[in-house]
C-alpha cells in the first residue's frame, strides 16, 4: 500500500485572475464573469489532468480583488466534479475550532473523501480589525493557538468509531452511542466538548496541509501536517528545507513519507524559450508601482513601503511579529544577496512572490521539475499559474504531458480519495 | 413590480429523515446514501415543483442525528440546480459577524442571488460546551448580540456600491476605491471594519429569515427580516401573531408586505382520508419514549424531563434563558388546555413539534392553507415533510398540483433570484 512514490504530486494553487500582480490587466484574463464560473472551468480543466488537487488561499479581510470563501466555493465545486481534491485555507486565529472541523468534514462527506485543509495561522494584519481586535495577534501566540486548535479540530473529527451507525430500525436504534466519543478538550485557548455533528471522513479525515515555514512554522508542520507547502527560491535551499522536515518528522515518531513536501512553483511557459520570455515580460510590463508596492510590503511581514525611495535599496526591518517570518527571510536575504532596490525587489516577486520560478519551454520546466524531485528537494509542486485560464492551460498542455512521457506523473486516477491520490495512508 | 400578491410563497424545510421524530424507522427512509444525495434528490424535487426555496436548520451540537453543515451543503446544491432559493441556518450566538456575512454573500455569488440566511439565537444550550463557555448565554443577551450581528452582517453586505468595479485593464485601475466602503462598526459586541472581500450579491444582498417568536423575536424580526418562519397551532393564533407582526413592521417604518409570514406546517397526505390517518398512525407506533422525551424537553426550553412519570401532568416549568420560549409557551399551553400527560404531550408534537398540522387528502390539506393565506394568518408555508423522500413527495406531488389548479402557487419560475421568487424588492 505504501510502496515507495516515484511519481511527482501536483497541485493547482489558483487564484482569480492567476499569480502575477498584475495577471487581471492581462488581454486574456476574464474579469467579468462570476468567480464560480470561472473556478468551475479552471478545476475541470485540472481534473482532466489529472492533479491531485486543487489549492485555494484565503484572508479575512478584503486584499486586492473580492472573490469568494474558498470553502464554500470548493463544496459547489464538489458536484462538478469526481475524482479531484479540494484543499482550502483557514486560519486557526479568527476563527473556532468546532467551526472549522464541521466546515471540513462536511467538505468532506459531500465531496465523497477529497477534503483537505490548509492550516494557517494568518499573515494578514488587517484581519484583526474584521474581529474585534486592535492589533493583529503576534507571532508566537498565534502558533500556540494554532497547536491547541489542530488538536481539537483533529480530536473532533475522529469522534466517530467503526459501527457508530447501527441503523437498525426495528430495534429503535439509530446511533450506538458508546462509539460516538466526547472530545472533552481543555486547555489554554479552547474548551470544546464535542462530538462532531458530522458523520465520519470518507478518507478517515481530511488531509492537513500547512504553510508555514518559520522554525516554529515547522515545528508544527512536523508534528501534525501531511502536506507542507512552501516557498523556496533556489534549488540548494529547497533540499536544506526538506531534509530538515524529514529528520523533524521522525523526531515526532513518524514515518518520513507521511509527510508531503510541496514548494509552489510560478512557471511561466511557451513553445520557446523567447515565447516564454515574451509572456514574462509582457506581464512585468503592466505592472504599476502601487500594487508592486503594496504586495512586497505584504510578503515582507506587513510593512508600508510607501515611504521610501523606489530605487534606494529594502531598508533594516524588525522581525516581522505580524505576517510571514520565513518569507520576510527569504526576501530579505534575496534583496541583501543581489543588491536589489525596493523596485527590482517587487518586480523580482511579482510573479512567484519568492517560489521557485521557471521561465520557458515545457522540456526546460519539466527538468526543473525533475533536478528537484529526484534530488530531495520536493515530493510534488504546487502549481502557480500567472495567469487564469491562459497560464494554467499551459502547464496543464504542455508541461503535464511531459511529466506524463517521463513517468514521473499519473495518466489516470488510481484511487478516489485525495489521500490516496498524495500516497497518504488512510487518516486515523 | 410590487403588486399586491395573490400567491402564496412555499418553501421546502427539509431534514435528513423527516421531520417525524420517528422518520429514521420509517420503512421508506434511507439511512445509509451520503447526506449530499438525499439532500440533492429533494432539491431537485422541489426545483421542479417551482418552490420559492428549501430550507435547511442548524445547531453547532450533536442533537439525534449527525449531518452537514447547512452552507457548505446548499453551496453544493447551488451547483446542481439553478432557480431554487437556499435558505441556510446558522446562529448569532456563536458565530462571528464577518464570517456569517462572508459565507452568506459567498453562497450568494456562487448561486447567482438564491442564498437567505435564518438568522437564529441557539436553542440548543449544548451548543455552549463547544466554544468554551460553561453556560448558554442567556435569552436577552442572545438578542442583544443577535442585534448588533445582524447590523454588522447588513453593513458589510452592503459596503459595495454601484460602480465600485471599474476594471480598466487599460488605465491599471481594478476598483474605484472610492466606492468600496469600511463599515467600521463600534458597538458593545462587535467592533468590525470592513470592507467585505467577497463581490456584491445579485439580488442586492441575501434574505434575511428569523424564526424567533417571543417578545424580543418579534421585534428584532419587524426591525429586520424579510421573512419569518414562525410555529403556530391554530388559525386564532396565527391570525393574531400576522396582525402583530404587521404591525410591528408598518411602527418601524416599513411597508407591511416587506415582511413575509410564513408559519410552518406538517401535512401528512393521503388519496384518502384513512390513507393519511394510516400514514399517520404508522409514524407514532414508531416513536420511543425516550426519543419523544428528549424531543419536547429540548422543545420546551431545554429541560430534563426524565425524572418524571410519563403519564403524569408537565410539571410547572420556570421561563426559560436557554431555549425558545415562545416554543415553550406555545406547548404549556397546549398541554394546560387540553389536559394532555408528558406522553401525550410528546405524542402530540412529535411530527409537528406545534406547528400547524394537517393529517388528510390533497384537498383538504389545500383548503386549510387556502383558508390561512385569505384570512389573514399566512403569507406563504414552510412546509415541514414527515419522511424524506416519501413525505416530501406526497406534498410536491399530490398538494402544490392542487394550489397550482386554485392559482394560489405558481406553475414556472419568472425570476431568477429568492428577493424575486419571494415578492421581496432588490436587497438595498
Ligand atoms: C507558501 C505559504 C502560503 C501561505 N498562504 C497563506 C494564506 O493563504 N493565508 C494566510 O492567512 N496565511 C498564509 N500563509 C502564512 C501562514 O499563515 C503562516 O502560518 C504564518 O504566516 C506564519 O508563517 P511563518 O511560519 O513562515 O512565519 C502562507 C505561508 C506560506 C509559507
Ligand atoms: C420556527 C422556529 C425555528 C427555529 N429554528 C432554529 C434552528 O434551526 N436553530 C437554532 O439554533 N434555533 C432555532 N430557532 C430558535 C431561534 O434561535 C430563536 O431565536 C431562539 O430560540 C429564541 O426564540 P424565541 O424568540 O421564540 O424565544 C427556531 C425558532 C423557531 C420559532
Amino acid at each position: 500500500m505504501m510502496a515507495a512514490r516515484k511519481q511527482l504530486s501536483l497541485t493547482a494553487f489558483l487564484m482569480r485572475h492567476g499569480h502575477h500582480v498584475a495577471a487581471w490587466r492581462h488581454p486574456d484574463t476574464d474579469l467579468v464573469s462570476p468567480p464560480f464560473e470561472v473556478y468551475r472551468d479552471a478545476v475541470q480543466r485540472a481534473e482532466r489532468a489529472c492533479l491531485d488537487a486543487v489549492f485555494l488561499a484565503d484572508s479575512v479581510a478584503l486584499t486586492g480583488a473580492p472573490s469568494v470563501e474558498p470553502v464554500t466555493l470548493l463544496s459547489a465545486l464538489a458536484a462538478v466534479t469526481s475524482r479531484i481534491g479540494l484543499v482550502a485555507t483557514a486560519t486557526t486565529t479568527y476563527n473556532e475550532p468546532y467551526t472549522v472541523a464541521r466546515q471540513f468534514a462536511s467538505l468532506d462527506s459531500i465531496s465523497n473523501g477529497r477534503a483537505g485543509w490548509n492550516l494557517v495561522t494568518s499573515d494578514n494584519a488587517a484581519e484583526a480589525a474584521n474581529f474585534g481586535r486592535e492589533r493583529h495577534v503576534d507571532h508566537a501566540a498565534r502558533y500556540a493557538r494554532a497547536r491547541e486548535f489542530h488538536d481539537v479540530v483533529d480530536g473532533l473529527w475522529q469522534g466517530w468509531e467503526e459501527g457508530a451507525f447501527v441503523n437498525d430500525k426495528a430495534g429503535g436504534r439509530l446511533l450506538d452511542s458508546a462509539k460516538v466519543r466526547r472530545l472533552d478538550y481543555r486547555g489554554e485557548h479552547f474548551a470544546v466538548s464535542g462530538p462532531l455533528n458530522v458523520p465520519p471522513s470518507p478518507q478517515g479525515k481530511p488531509v492537513v496541509v500547512q504553510a508555514g515555514s518559520s522554525e516554529t512554522g515547522r515545528e508544527l508542520a512536523a508534528a501534525t501536517a501531511d502536506v507542507v507547502f512552501t516557498a523556496q527560491a533556489t534549488l540548494a535551499d529547497a533540499q536544506a528545507f526538506y531534509r530538515d522536515m524529514k529528520g523533524r518528522v521522525e523526531r515526532h515518531g513518524r514515518a518520513p513519507d507521511s509527510l508531503r513536501i510541496m514548494p509552489g512553483i510560478f512557471a511561466v511557459v511557451g513553445t520557446s524559450e523567447q515565447e516564454a520570455q515574451d509572456k514574462f515580460g509582457l506581464l512585468q510590463g503592466l505592472i504599476e508601482p502601487g500594487a508592486g508596492l503594496a504586495l512586497l510590503g505584504r510578503m515582507i511581514g506587513n510593512f508600508d513601503l510607501s515611504g521610501y525611495p523606489l530605487d534606494g535599496p529594502l531598508p533594516d526591518l524588525p522581525v516581522t511579529q505580524d505576517g510571514q517570518r520565513s518569507r520576510q527571510q527569504l526576501l530579505t536575504a534575496i534583496a541583501q544577496g543581489e543588491n536589489l532596490s525596493i523596485r527590482q525587489l517587487y518586480e523580482r516577486i511579482a510573479g512567484g512572490r519568492g517560489h521557485f520560478t521557471v521561465i520557458g519551454t515545457p522540456e526546460q520546466v519539466a527538468d526543473q521539475m525533475q533536478a528537484w524531485f529526484e534530488s530531495g528537494a520536493a515530493d510534488g509542486f504546487n502549481l502557480m499559474p500567472p495567469t487564469l485560464p491562459g497560464g494554467l492551460d499551459d502547464v496543464l498542455r504542455l508541461v503535464v504531458p511531459e511529466l506524463q512521457r517521463r513517468g514521473l506523473f499519473r495518466t489516470r486516477y488510481e484511487g478516489t480519495t485525495l489521500r490516496s491520490h498524495l500516497g497518504l495512508r488512510e487518516g486515523k
